[in-house]
């Protein structure tokens, strides 16, 4: 069962190696519930995929994931059901300081918003990592960052 | 594409015919949004499937609808974000009157309702079928008879 263990973390300027993977992205969410549950749509490279996640409750970085593939027809049918809950970024994927680092600059309305996350197999690696000095503030749990808010919201403060 | 013509009736005292084949459903809605957009959790016979359901706007018949089987580990971890939105029903199919007939016995709070819903290959075929004696009221497109309706509010009128 895959669980989404991770940190994430406000990045300043910081350019991306040369040998980082940039994966354009697009996602919108069919839905967002209270209780954190949301299912989205994303296009990445060239893929789609509908994936769902469930918050389990057992701290903010540890949620249930399920991803399936779409066809481009049946991507393009569900995508209208996102209005209003768009975003876009460049991801860039690159090894740094022992682990995988996506680092995500965001685009549009969100301009100028760049985050690193990182994931873990288990909450013990999670708390054990030591972030590298260009990371900054961490804002892993922070509702106002979570990619669902910043999609129906925008940047906070704005 | 997987578009969704169907026609739906209430059916009073029926027995399906011995040769229906019978599957027990229990399905939850993980969301339900204004537009009818759906989400939805299904446990049929053996399998397991997540479905999103999308309105056309073409007519309160036609929808687009994506369905993927899920693992058992999957499905069991999602289920708990339908909370407060399920419901349990047998259901029969049989041929009948030219086509197929798919005959819904609600259980739970449901118990008492009965539906046959018919699904057509084209909206010409669906205005051209006659139902039979033993239908009922047509509910089809009847916001108070949809299934994510049942889930969450219960019979109509109670």
């Amino acid at each position: 069962m895959p669980l989404e263990i991770e940190r994430k973390f406000l990045v300043g300027s910081f350019e991306p190696p040369a040998t980082a993977v940039r994966q354009h992205i697009e996602q919108g969410y069919i839905a967002i519930k209270d209780d954190g549950t949301e299912v989205r749509l994303r296009r990445i490279g060239g893929g789609r995929v509908l994936g769902v996640k469930r918050g389990k409750g057992e701290g903010p970085a540890v949620r249930v994931e399920v991803e399936r593939e779409l066809g481009e027809e049946e991507f393009t049918e569900l995508w209208p059901a996102t209005a209003g809950a768009r975003l876009a970024k460049d991801r860039y994927t690159f090894d740094a300081a022992g682990v995988t680092v996506h680092l995500d600059v965001y685009q549009g309305g969100l301009a100028g918003l760049r985050t690193a996350e990182v994931e873990f197999d288990s909450t013990a690696e999670a708390e054990g990592f030591t972030p590298p000095d260009w990371f900054g503030t961490e804002i892993t749990g922070v509702t106002a960052y979570k990619n669902q808010t910043l999609a129906t919201r925008g940047l906070p403060g704005e």
